[in-house]
């Protein structure tokens, strides 16, 4: 079977080096474009970025030609988004009208009504919005998303305690520095420090959540019934988002209710590449997950939970560039590949 | 005036050397005996204790000999207690009996109902129960405790809001590593990682700070009726516990009337020496309080809060070695002097 | 073929996992015994021990028995020690005239004069101390240790500048906290903060790299006639020794040939499993190596050089517990196995 | 005495800042100019700045209203530049030809043979060469630099064992990010690990301290005859550059003999305001200096030493962006204030 395509849009970036490295061994895509912006176009890969993974960059990706953010240059079935948000609103949109499936990472479409917000084990039925989507906006292509890397954790952790009926969360995260990209927390500021706000960030967290959960009527989106509180913190962590969640749930689960909730979730997506055996791993340990030990669960995919206690209090742990970010767009495609939509 | 005669017990660990950095050039207590374990005992400071703070030891300080932690060998009108728990229970009332006012910071005896369990800001008039500690125990001394690091920064700053009606409080902690004492936390446990739990801290927080918020009704406290729910996370911070807060109030006030309670919060004690002129500083830039920048206010005294948002959120960040340990014995002591008590 | 049996002496500390993880899916080894201190023989392993490592132990490793560190309780070919300096004198002794063949990561017969001093890349050769060893001292078994982590690095490094006649080394390290064991650095000693002491480290340094250069004449090794100046610093890093090397040669090379000898160096040991591709990988870049970025390449079995500068200066970079410890023992016991010794 | 008026260039930049914090309660100086860019002239300076520093920024300044870097719109008898050195070339000049005495800790000029490269300790006889810069260049004022912050270090180490005859002095340095300025490091590029490079340090360092130490002739400076040889490194370290030193002298002296050069060190300036009690303090512990414990030392204005070693090694640590920049320029200006050139 020949692979799908694939195209890195704003391919030099923090996010978008965590997407080639996605993309560059994976069993049903190709990468086959990157595109960034015109300082870059015409340059080799390896001359245009600088690589920062520990992975070391595969020749064949390093002595690809970039080329602009243009889908007239980009060649590809799929195009993987890590542009920024205001960018992305204009582009997004020119690639969707030229055909395109866009796996975008970015926040510019999340909160529209007829652009999916994908995690595959929570919400794959959302996807029907596609058709909803391009009638509406006359596109040959389309837009999906996934949420912001703070939502990602939580909101895969409430999938199995919905039936417990959530009423309100509360969320304290303590985020990673590479949430930010390579130059956005400058080490003066977070050496040893806590920085206690992340601009937009509490946002975004308190309103995706509910779309992510919310129930797809054929037409729309109808928002889960829960209210979300955040308090977004920067910590000196390189990798993986740490998350103090209270879950008030109607139905007054004890710990080990959730847990077994944790434990029987199995979304059954059907193998796709990138998925993890447990989306959610449970953790017994008294002092467990931590992002050292745990961010690279599950090859960067699954979320850590652990100290599941009264309240309903827990951790979640994951990792925000790859589960939370880059890794959320690419099985977003694996799941518009498998039911034949690319 | 004479200076009251100080003494520190446990005088070598971490909180030990903060004491007598307290202490050394105070204007109403005089450094008379440093009381430490057997080992220690005999020595000159110097040879006993490894110092660890930045100020530099002064040398009549280095030349004291330390003392065992015996009421006979110890010289002092008050003296404050830097004792583990567990050797704190016996120790504390052997001085207790003694004769000696004891102020410590050990959470020993934070808990009984006829010790006061004080932060002079928010409960002096707790100081009420000395008297019945004595009458009931038959000691010519007696103790007086300061809450564990964690539950000072946040309950200083719920004083102001009692007349709101708080019902229900949720604090996240970002807990700085010297909280756990100089060997506490490895390096390989926290380096660039964060740990989601400290041993027994939860419970501690969880019900100190209605006692401290209590009722002195002449014989007992009644405490305020309030619930506290915490989760307590470790993370790579040399000083200055940070603290994520929802205080939910019957009287639902909005940000800007919490942020005048706070900046109109004067509990006016009388120029105490180490009294912040300020107990809670008010930071109105978005990404205020940090540790690195305001751990040291009012000379580690103060608490500072910042972003004061719906819900009600706010962040609260304080020295938990100076305002959350040693400082806060000083000031209790303070209190205790300034009411002739010593 | 069966596989070689193999133990581990002190399994249960920072060294004695690293060994376990390069051990448990070794495709010439099989692990067969783990051996620790008292407390925790007749323990299943993961009750013995708290797994640290970021590889999730296997089930049949976690459900092995400890045994005590005996030569009758322990089955095995060849044993790993893991043992703190001053309970292998007498430990690894005792296995070795108990038959087994020790690999030592240990200090306390490195400087023994029929005890071989192994880094297989550049002196394979000296296995033949063993027959010394064994006639000297009457052993059925024998030793074969590895230098300090430190001296690894660089030592591996000399090896292809040996012919320019290097007349003298100096060393400023910057070493990782996991050098010094689980507990060994505190959090307070080393946040934001440089250590600049290792007890005992430079003493190591400077004698170790001549041995693993000398020449064996068939009796005994004679030293390199090269001096060695150390000064070592510990960093706030998790992983991965940086040195800075300053090579005086009496050839006087340029930059360019010291590159050169670098990228041509081939020990060609005959693919060992744990033998790097390259042992030692040349980054031209400006700024690396560099801890996060190398210490895992070649599986952490390489070490990677960069900033060769006219003095003749560079820097060197290793993984310290991986090829400065467990890994550099496996790669010495693999040597032994393809040499028919085990 | 009225006080002499100082402007700062570059105010609103981390050294511009530092710069601020040792002038706005300086006994001799008083702040009357802050100059930054365009972009901030006109604005009130805590409207231009975002203050990085502990201390809180006192509210005159606070309320200065910042200018252009213009000497025009400059009122002072002395400007502090932290400019960036292209700029400083032309900007510095301009002062200069315009009658200010300019305290530069720009690297602009500092090779320039007439102009001073001053640590007053060291080389305050060095002034001389302002009356050859002035008759050169018709300028009515004059600039006086000082060196590089990892040359300042050792380079006053290096001051007491001049009359030991240096012929070579090995420096391999730990740095902190402070020295790269706000933004210089990103977190993601240090944070747990070490950059073995900062571009143009390494050329500063080995070319500064020998015209530091060298001779003023009454014309020019003679260079001090020792080469120095550098490696540079970053550390994730806030504050404080350590650095390890390798000192050959052909007198050979013991480690006791410099320690006792570094004693007896005692440049008798004679009570300048921001002058150290003693310049090089000298450590006795094993283990230190430490950037965490001694950077402080002397208000950050001493340096202090540790660990001499035979060879002759040792440890030299001082606060990078105090003796090491702003308050090197300010010692400077003390001094050129105490010889009436101001």
């Amino acid at each position: 079977m020949a692979k799908i395509r694939a195209g890195v849009l704003g391919a030099t970036g923090a996010v978008g080096q965590r997407f080639i490295e996605q993309l560059w061994d994976h069993p049903w895509f190709e990468l086959t474009s990157l595109a960034a912006s015109e300082r870059s176009a015409g340059k080799k890969y390896r001359e245009a970025a600088r690589w920062r993974l520990e992975h070391e960059l595969p020749s064949e990706v390093a002595e690809m030609t970039v080329v602009n953010v243009d889908p007239k240059e980009v060649e590809a079935d799929v195009v993987f988004s890590a542009l920024p948000a205001d960018e992305a609103k204009k582009v997004e949109a020119d690639f969707a009208k030229a055909g395109f499936a866009v796996a975008s990472n970015a926040s510019a479409y999340r909160a529209e009504p007829d652009v999916p917000l994908m995690i595959p084990e929570c919400n794959a039925d959302h996807l029907g919005l596609v058709e909803v989507q391009q009638k509406k906006r006359g596109w040959d292509g389309y837009i999906v998303t996934n949420p912001n890397c703070t939502t990602i954790m939580f909101a895969l952790t409430l999938k199995p305690l919905m039936p417990m009926d959530i009423q309100r969360v509360i969320v304290a995260s303590m985020q990673a520095v590479s949430g930010a990209g390579y130059e956005g927390v400058p080490s003066m500021a977070i050496l040893g420090n806590i920085i206690p706000f992340i601009s937009g960030e509490e946002e975004k967290v308190e309103r995706e959540a509910q779309k992510v959960l919310g129930t797809f009527d054929g037409d729309r989106i109808v928002d889960a019934p829960f209210a979300v509180s955040a308090s977004c913190h920067r910590v000196p962590v390189m990798d993986g988002h740490t998350e103090a969640i209270w879950a008030e749930m109607a139905t007054d689960p004890t710990p080990e209710e959730v847990r077994e909730a944790f434990l029987s979730f199995n979304p059954g997506l059907g193998d796709l590449p990138t998925e993890p055996k447990r989306p959610i791993i449970v953790r017994d340990e008294p002092d467990r997950p931590q992002p050292r030990l745990d961010r690279n669960a599950g090859k960067g995919m699954a979320v850590s939970v652990g100290r599941i206690r009264e309240g309903i209090r827990y951790i979640v742990m994951g990792h925000n560039t790859v589960r939370g970010a880059a890794g959320a767009s690419v099985l977003n495609a694996e799941i518009l590949s498998k039911k034949g939509m690319l």
